[in-house]
């Protein structure tokens, strides 16, 4: 039987810690790491991430959008870097943030989470403007296959306020909609670990101002960008995420990645002995 | 200097009129066609929709989900069909609904609104969950390129309506509150045409329900799926849209493609007739 998406990454945080390094090779880092701006210099800096984490990290997630800048031969190169971090044993989030209706949206899990297609991820993030019963064959998808699906709901930026604190029919505000629809989906699936479904929770938001509390992630991975250059710091993991902090992915990328080629070792070393020493507070 | 997309797409629908041919490779209409399941299959079937399109009907949008689960080749099977459209003069709507924050939505913008990129096209759509502006650096980019971005405001799918219905703190809905916006950023652009961006409208809703007029789309390109298979029939456009019909990119995905490779261009002209017989009706 399949394990599910919650169990493995219960053992990966077991056995490696709770950080997820980005893999972001946006136009300024490729010219700090002294890469062309093209999509060999955007897979070479993917695969000299992926060596870095090998045996130091558990989770990478590389950031599409910086790799379909370069089209066709970006894709190319991203699924190298997948198939580089997968063979490798690292756990990778494909960062698409997709989202769409019927045969369209079931043709996006298709491409990121269907085992031995050539884009194969771990698990994807996905948007739900479109209501999370949208998702439901992606859902699907990962739940047969092992495979996990991160739910944006609660996002840094402050130009999201207007649309995730509106308030739905139900009294809940979006974000918080999201997160108890996705709680309602994993209790159905009865999983004995963490639900295969999980959400996006950016780290520098205030959970009361969405009427979240950590209980909320009870049975939900939380993916939370933000830590870092964005402002929040580890050892804030327990003070932003309560009960839910050894829930929650805490991803880290241009803190990581301005270290360079050289320092990129060290400074994955340093962050996870960080988010280490704040599960552990 | 650059012509605004706007003002191109007003032209299109004097020439050629208001129809909008989707371009959807799905596994069964693949089949349907007697084409293979791959890239190549998704490619022969995208190059003979434009070629049936040309001279017929102004407008393409190739859903690129159908494409990206072929991965990297499925991509370069999309950079022929873009470049076979756009080099026969056709308006391309690159179904792709990015959203993302900061340098990722960017490399989204960059991917499909630059010219010279490999999937360039005219016109991306793009969703806001993490709000309109986190969306800023697209629209600056397809403004100055002269293309354009159509966002999701309300759309056809009974489980959108919890957040698309919720209320906003300035008492609009979410669709609506998506909609206004849009009409705030293209009233400051003082564009003498149809703003470079529109929104997308699923033809099978009720305005009404969502707090919108056919007024609110007064300066704004709306892109209307849902007609023929979906349940919208071309001829209920003014009643649908009201003062905006002249607005609407009619879109038609199914109902068209389903007449198969030998019937697709008398299904493109009866539908083309429908759509000019509702507008002038």
């Amino acid at each position: 039987m399949t394990e599910a998406f919650g169990a493995v990454l219960e053992r990966t945080f077991a056995a490696s810690g709770q950080l997820c390094i980005g893999i972001d090779p946006h136009a300024a880092l490729l010219a700090d790491w002294g890469l062309p701006d093209s999509a060999g210099g955007a897979r070479d800096f993917g695969l000299r991430v992926v060596d870095a984490a090998v045996g130091r990290a558990g989770v990478v997630k590389p950031q599409v959008a910086f790799f379909e800048r370069h089209g066709s031969a970006g894709y190319a190169a991203l699924e190298e870097v997948l198939a580089a971090a997968r063979t490798a044993g690292l756990l990778v989030i494909a960062d698409v943030k997709r989202g769409d209706l019927g045969t369209s949206v079931d043709a996006y899990g298709e491409a990121w989470l269907t085992p031995g297609s050539p884009l194969e991820a771990d698990a994807m993030t996905a948007v739900a403007y479109q209501g999370l019963g949208s998702l439901d064959g992606v859902f699907d998808r990962a739940t047969a296959a092992g495979k996990g699906v991160f739910v944006l709901a609660a996002t840094s930026n402050p130009e999201a306020r207007a649309t995730q604190l509106a308030t739905r029919a139900d009294g809940r505000s979006v974000a918080a909609g999201v997160v108890a629809d996705v709680a309602e989906r994993n209790a159905a699936s009865r999983a004995a670990s963490l639900g295969s479904v999980g959400v996006v929770i950016g780290a520098t938001i205030s959970l009361a101002d969405f009427g979240l509390t950590g209980d909320s992630f009870a049975t939900m991975p939380v993916l939370a960008p933000g830590f870092g250059h964005q402002g929040a710091r580890f050892s804030q993991l327990p003070e932003l995420f309560g009960s839910a902090a050894h829930n929650v992915l805490v991803s880290a990328s241009r803190s990581i990645l301005s270290a360079g080629p050289l320092g990129i070792e060290a400074a994955i070393d340093d962050a996870v002995a960080e988010v280490g020493a704040a599960c552990r507070g």
